[in-house]
């Protein structure tokens, strides 16, 4: 993968650029590398080994605390000790002004050594970026601070048993205790939190849970809707102004650990928060009403997590089977003549099915690695660029975020089913690490926003809103590579293809949106979705084998070539018949009632 | 599922007809009717309530014993009991002679209730029919008997741990030590068998294994091949001719149990056959050489019986998914207003894009059981009808059997993953049982014929074998529907579009050996595999719709239409796509070096 991954950053998105910002000006190419050699080197050691351990040792409570493995607590040491955790923070805090980009890549080592282990620093990191962004200064210094240094680690809770993908419905109440407290406006929830990752755990000596709960009017309502929503730093041991512990534990309990069918080395867990008494003690962040709005500023870059970490997996299983297929013997060629039994059996990697089963995992794979890192890329661009480049980045990734996140939770669990069909029989038992891969990745398709959800906000909202500005610009970058392609005779027949599928999309959305009306448009929104993460990858695929076509006479580069040539003859050619239903607005499925099934 | 499983024996297959055959005319609507309600109603009470006990309480080898869970023991003696394992055999022997069909469709339930748990009475059912069919009389009355009254188990060892699809590399040695022995020429077996489902266990006092070895020639070389292959019978503990154990245990042991997926409740083993002396006492069915033949003998139910296996999986997660999303409240409805967030909420179900996955879950399992159950009931043709109905359900058999084995391993796969999808985060807990279905299908698209393989058969061997005649004679079955559809306002869209693509498959077809070259041809085996299932499952939906609109105004048949314009609407577009690289002849995957991965 090291070289894959060289290949995206350099070559392709030229990441050294960044060095020429402000912001980036102490980095070159040899601290990017040193940064991803030492995650490099902390993921083989300290995570990979014992990523089987952390699904056979599932944590286990004993109703006080929670259990572990010890490697679990061994590899996250490690990872605060290498200071990720904080590597795209500023010098003055500890961090390491890192780009995003170089950040996700270094980050895409955990995620393939041991999503699960990875788990907790990727949340801890979310949930401090959060509070850079909302908290005041107190509350940076005192909860942040501690995160980013790998002192606590954190958590989001969002869910509740009853609101998962409908969050309008969250029941958890917050009421004001006493406004002036210096960690901010003191409340006590109420409420029960479901699906939380890491929301217990022994690892560090406190968690600090950021809890989305309604604040009720005077006439003890809450407001309905998302609008009602604020958001509360909740710790699980108080804390005091110098982030010192006070001794007190604070009302947020345990009430059981999911067991799920993988990603088991991560807590998951249904937490109730003050059930005992008069409360959880929480503190406000940013204003009332507005917690959905501060959860949703990191959206970016937790789908762009997921959807690395989907991507991970789906490599992972690559690499294992094609090293398997290389050494395990089986079968013969068969020739005009049919097939010689007395030949010596062939390494299985010579045989059709199975190479096709390795370039769609390579072209899955590598081509998902490759948006996800574009994602970032244009977060760095967000961050730093001037303001019209910041303006097309936003735009970008109002349409690209859903299909990062989507498309390698569809694609790198198929890449892993493929995984397990390329070792047979061995690639089901668990004494291969395949099957522990498809069962992890099943999980992405479910969180941070389900596959539904994604396509909703993709054909509902993102390619509609500012009056389609993010789709149009997408277009025009797609349609700029595809002038490019047309000038090497050997990209020629895909720049066509991804022409003829870009128009296929273009008309689809619009006549999805023909008759104005939601529901019609929405009612094929995930077929949508498919399509359009395919024409997506297939515009990736075609930027990697532009810079390819440089190299074609070296074999890292013409298995690039190759990959995308898998794509845009097994794969793209899907996207006409999903569009079809979305074209003609089929209502067969809003429409169809209960009593048929 | 029962009503539908009426409605494809008795509406559709009109199995009722066959009770005017004289091997069934002791049979009537009554009797069938019997069995499917005695099997429907063991398979609720014994098998279901412990599907996930026989997950989590996996079997485990005490370097004695292996111990599965009382459940599984109680569940097979009724299952015994029943007197299932001979179903279909004469009525001399204790059977039922129940068609095939019948027999299928009453296994179903058992297969939907615990796959797992079921295996052990399939296995057998197909080692005691393979020796009714191949065996002498005093080996089908010793041992053949004695399985079907439930006494003994079976299994089938032909797997080895270097030889899976590659059967022609069998290592097991087969030396000759009395040819005059009454229970058939006895040999001494030496060698490893691996993958062997239910090879060992104590439900039985016996366990009857049919092992596939080479009988090495007078210069101690075996013929490599397939041709050198020869089948045997090899107890587990030796038995006398009056069907007596002798007290002494032959040298078969247990050498580890496979730690799997899914399928956990049957136990997989590697087993060594006379590693502790002269070899493992054995004695020869059929001729030296013709071992592979008669296995084959079986093929058609051994691949019927996994295909409906895949599809009950199917079946189980649609019915479980289809009950939660009637009451699972969460989010609301669309209008043009937007979302009222005052509303109550709606039961996930109204949404269109769960009917979606509800929708293509019914379309795949109800479509996959009637295929299973049409095969079945040419396997009835096969022995019960005159010889040119015979001949015609054997070509058809052979173009259709690599389908109803590879189509539900991969379709009501991926129906177990909406399943999943539609309970959202409790689908992926183990407290709900649709993940353990996911686990448990993905071991269909491995044994029995890989899908690789089952795209090789097909392509490679089924649509050219008696110059296309099983192809031809299919095609003619397909446009009778069509012709059929025609003569229907509400189906004639659907007859022009299956019309379509069964042109292009045929095209396809001949494009593939336009070369005459075997590696051309096949390169895209898989591909062409998945073309030809989509266009198989097609007909079969529009068979069932024409059936079905006689009753249009009832919701039951309302929802066989819908699932069928499902299947057109969003599934068999897919044919297209897959089936470009076939007419290319697609060099891409088999022409690509290794480095270049």
């Amino acid at each position: 993968m090291r070289q894959t991954l060289d290949f995206l950053l350099n070559d392709w998105l030229k990441v050294q650029a960044l060095t020429q910002r402000p912001r980036f000006a102490e980095h070159s190419d040899e601290t990017f590398t040193a940064v991803l050699d030492t995650c490099e080197k902390i993921a083989r050691e300290k995570f990979a080994p014992f990523n089987r351990l952390a699904d056979t040792q599932e944590p286990h409570f004993d109703g006080v605390k929670v259990h572990l493995p010890e490697a679990t607590h061994a590899a996250m040491l490690t990872y605060v000790g290498s200071g990720m955790l904080a590597a795209a923070q500023d010098y003055e805090l500890g961090g390491m002004q890192l780009p995003c980009v170089i950040e996700m890549a270094a980050n895409a080592f955990f995620s393939k050594a041991s999503v699960a282990m990875g788990g907790y620093a990727m949340l801890t990191n979310g949930n401090a970026n959060l509070l850079m962004a909302h908290g005041t200064a107190l509350q940076r210094e005192v909860f942040a601070k501690n995160e980013f240094s790998g002192r606590w680690f954190g958590t989001m809770c969002l869910s509740e048993p009853q609101a998962g993908s409908s969050l309008s419905d969250v029941a958890t109440r917050a009421v004001l205790e006493d406004e002036t407290d210096a960690l901010g406006p003191r409340y006590r929830l109420k409420g029960n939190k479901m699906w939380i990752s890491a929301g217990e755990h022994e690892i560090t000596e406190n968690i600090i849970h950021l809890v989305l709960a309604k604040i009720p009017g005077p006439d003890g309502k809450t407001v309905p809707g998302t609008r009602g929503i604020s958001l509360f730093i909740c710790p699980k041991h108080l804390v005091n102004e110098r982030a010192e512990l006070t001794g007190e534990r604070n009302d947020v309990q345990l009430a059981g650990l999911n067991h799920k069918l993988g990603y088991r080395g991560t807590t998951n867990c249904l937490l109730n928060f003050g059930e005992n008494g008069a409360g959880a003690i929480a503190y406000l962040v940013g204003k009332p009403g507005e917690g959905l709005k501060c959860m949703f500023h990191m959206m970016n870059e937790a789908r762009i997590g997921v959807g690395l970490g989907a991507t991970m997996l789906g490599y992972a299983g690559y690499e294992a089977s094609l090293e398997y297929a290389k050494q395990r013997p089986q079968g013969r060629a068969t020739g005009p003549a049919g097939k010689d039994a007395s030949a010596p059996q062939l390494p299985i990697i010579e045989h059709a099915d199975v190479k096709r089963m390795l370039l769609a995992q390579k072209s899955y794979v590598e081509g998902a690695l490759a948006l996800e890192l574009y994602c970032a890329r244009l977060v760095d661009e967000l961050h730093t660029a001037d303001d019209e480049a910041r303006e097309q980045a936003s735009q970008l990734l109002d349409v690209l975020i859903p299909i990062a996140k989507s498309w390698p939770s569809e694609w790198c669990l198929e890449a892993n089913s493929l995984a397990i069909q390329v070792l047979g029989g061995y690639g089901y038992t668990r004494d291969f690490p395949v099957e522990q891969y498809w069962r992890d990745n099943r999980l992405n398709m479910i969180h941070e926003g389900t596959h539904g959800i994604q396509g909703l906000d993709l054909l509902g909202r993102k390619v509609v809103m500012n009056g389609g500005a993010g789709l149009t610009l997408l277009a025009k970058r797609v349609n700029d590579t595809i002038a490019r392609a047309q000038q090497v005779p050997e990209l020629v027949d895909m720049a066509h293809r991804l022409a003829a599928a870009l128009q296929t999309l273009g008309a689809a959305t619009k006549a999805a949106w023909a008759t104005g009306l939601p529901e019609e448009a929405l009612a094929n929104a995930t077929p949508y979705l498919q399509a359009f993460g395919h024409v997506v990858l297939a515009w990736v695929w075609l930027e990697l084998a532009l810079v390819a076509q440089n190299n074609a006479e070296q074999a890292f580069y013409r298995g690039k070539l190759a990959a995308a040539r898998y794509f845009y003859g097994y794969e793209l050619p899907k996207v006409a018949a999903w569009l079809e239903v979305v074209r003609t607005r089929e209502p067969l499925c809003k429409d169809l009632p209960h009593d048929c099934f």
